[in-house]
């Protein structure tokens, strides 16, 4: 019933001085979980040859699979293609595959293709090559005794590209095992503490061979389930089972049992209800449209969205009366009761949602910093309501993100 | 001359299951760095006590400071208190600083204080508290020998509110060591290897104690030099020197000498020029409004952005005309044409800039996927230039987001 462990090793310095934040491993670590394999753990190492070699050894000692990514490019500070080569005690021959393919991107680019380039094409002859169609690193698949060592580029698309055109199925023929399966839950509204509460009892009479995880968001909690077992069938059913009784002791604070974006949920809405939705932004600054459009055919509902920085566009294109603004200023009940008619009328959509807030210091603001008013409203319908975020501006806006467009769901589903 | 040597633990089942994106690491290297400690490695395990433990063991043999995050919460997953309380042998007590603190949090968010809250206020008596204004997990400071063990919460506001406030200030005091610094040049349309081929001779001629590296992103490379000694004048002043050489090689292709985001260096440019721009976006969908509003000041320049999602809005908002958008279609350069000089009169700026196109599959889509058009006018000028990106619709929209503001960029600087 045990799973393949696996273990991740990301090479870079970037990472440990803190310039690059690491995507790559999570996207990894998901896609290894669903076909099975339990990432153990991740480790981050600078462009260095001795703590490479230490890292891959250390991890080894523990591990079936080892999934390197980083220090394939061509400059000085990639390193880790002939130390690879130098540890599995290969030779670096040029891979007739890999030069065609690099000579046809350079031409592509317009770029010549120089010698240093060339270096580029070559691997260590005791590798499988894994092909990389959207770049010039190729992967490369070492065998040693009974465990596998993946080397990938850092780039996350080249990465991605590879990971499930070519290590994948491999890795899915080379490894049989257990499943291992998530449900989750998404609740809006209370926190962590208080579901651990209520669901107490349920919590403590989960069998072994499932887990229960808590994941704070803004303004969300997820509950995610995991199990293992042999037969995928039944764990799916227990783990439903679980999921169930778990939501229905939540009752209305769960917005969905699965694990979806607040985007996704809300897009699901739109799409089932056929009603569409536009907005009127000033503190958030396009980032709730930006998440709206995340989602593939967003275009069927959402029409657009307003971003009204500066106080006079309030005025011009959603007619925000000058004397609301100049009275009770650009942050108000007012003005954003103002803007979500404006953006109703003006955008001709069904539902409409308008923002507004100071989300960092400004001279000469009327409010405290962290006060936004945000307003949703169809044509029957207006909902305002107040927040005051405490944190700084980059978090100031998540916030207000998130809080809108739970706004606009709790608006939906009174 | 050698720097403290530090690790970085976090602790999670989130993160090896890939369903968070551990981005505490970075910021919390980042600032090591600042104050002359060096992160040799970051690790990432399980919440297993057994893996924590030896995950602990294994760091301290390399390090002099272990931070490690995570795993701090009221819920049943959250055993790394306990733990360290085990670990380092002391006994849990409650610490009434801490009590009155979540007292105080639990009474503003109208919320019950539980029973199981008060186990956040226990602390083990071996350690040190670190107050956590942001949260309710407190910071636990440990020394062990000549070595000292951090561990925060994994809510990253609250990670840094405690790091920036309780850890940096007593770790500067604790080690002192070595200046490690960085300058860096932002390049803009040249790839890795030409600028690597570029500069071959300056890259070899580094001394051992600067380093050069390679950081590839959208249409950008960042070169960064990674000086460390004594001597932080000293250092500054050799970093500087090679920056300037460097930059003098590369000549038109560097488009910043600090390490800025594309947002905040064009931020300065209009904050410095005193003139405003204003947006009409289709399919990045506020995404390039949402990153000109990330930098504090915007709305000083920025106008706003009118994101037209829908063709409707396009005629209605920014007057594209209804002929225009039948006889080419939405994504074609007569449109985008009408969409920057509908920006440029409707939102009244001194700068527009415009983008249509097709990120991901559409029934009935007139243009191949990827297909972009922008533009970027004045009352004097208007440029246009098409695109086609190959990836798949989020990094389409980024890639898209980074050529806008690219586009800008050489707009503004001819």
């Amino acid at each position: 019933m045990s799973n393949i462990a696996a273990a991740i090793i990301t090479i870079g310095d970037e990472l440990l001085i803190g310039q690059t934040i690491d995507t790559n491993s999570a996207w990894i670590a998901q896609r290894l979980n669903a076909i099975g394999i339990d990432v153990l753990r991740r480790v981050a190492v600078g462009d260095n040859k001795d703590a490479i070699i230490n890292s891959i050894e250390q991890e080894l000692a523990s591990v079936s699979l080892l999934i390197i990514t980083g220090g394939l490019g061509p400059t000085a500070d990639d390193i880790t293609k002939p130390l690879l080569n130098e540890y599995f005690g290969g030779k670096m021959v040029v891979d007739e595959g890999v030069l065609d393919h690099l000579k046809d991107i350079f031409s592509k680019r317009n770029r010549p293709f120089l010698e240093r380039n060339m270096k580029q094409a070559e691997v260590p002859d005791c590798c499988k090559v894994l092909f990389n169609r959207m770049g010039t690193a190729p992967g490369m698949w070492f065998d040693k005794d009974d465990k596998v060592i993946i080397s990938l580029p850092g780039v996350p698309f080249e990465m991605v590209y590879i990971m499930e055109n070519e290590a994948l199925p491999r890795l899915k023929q080379r490894f049989i095992s257990d499943a291992l399966l998530h449900r989750n839950i998404i609740t809006a509204g209370e926190g962590e503490s208080f579901i651990a509460e209520k669901i107490i009892d349920l919590e403590a009479a989960l069998p072994a061979h499932i887990r229960l995880a808590y994941l704070p968001g803004a303004g969300m909690v997820k509950l995610r389930l995991t199990g293992r077992g042999p037969d995928s069938e039944i764990l799916v059913h227990e783990l439903e089972e679980r999921q169930q009784e778990l939501a229905a002791r939540l009752g209305k604070i769960v917005i969905a049992m699965e694990d979806l974006t607040l985007e996704q949920i809300l897009g699901k809405w739109f799409t089932e209800n056929e009603k569409t939705i536009a907005l009127a932004e000033s503190c958030t600054g396009g980032n709730i449209a930006h998440h709206f459009t995340q989602v593939p055919g967003a275009t069927n509902y959402f029409k657009g969205s307003m971003v009204c920085y500066q106080n006079e566009i309030k005025e011009t294109i959603l007619g925000v009366k000058r004397e609301t603004l100049e009275q009770y200023g650009a942050i108000s009940e007012e003005v954003v009761k103002e803007m979500v008619l404006g953006a109703l009328s003006v955008l001709n959509s069904d539902i409409a949602f308008a923002i507004t807030g100071l989300l960092s210091p400004l001279a000469g603001a009327r409010v405290t910093v962290g006060k936004v008013w945000m307003a949703v409203a169809d044509k029957d319908r207006l909902t305002t309501k107040e927040f005051n975020f405490p944190y700084d501006r980059e978090r100031n806006k998540d916030m207000a993100t998130s809080m809108g467009m739970l706004m606009i769901w709790k608006f939906l589903n009174p």
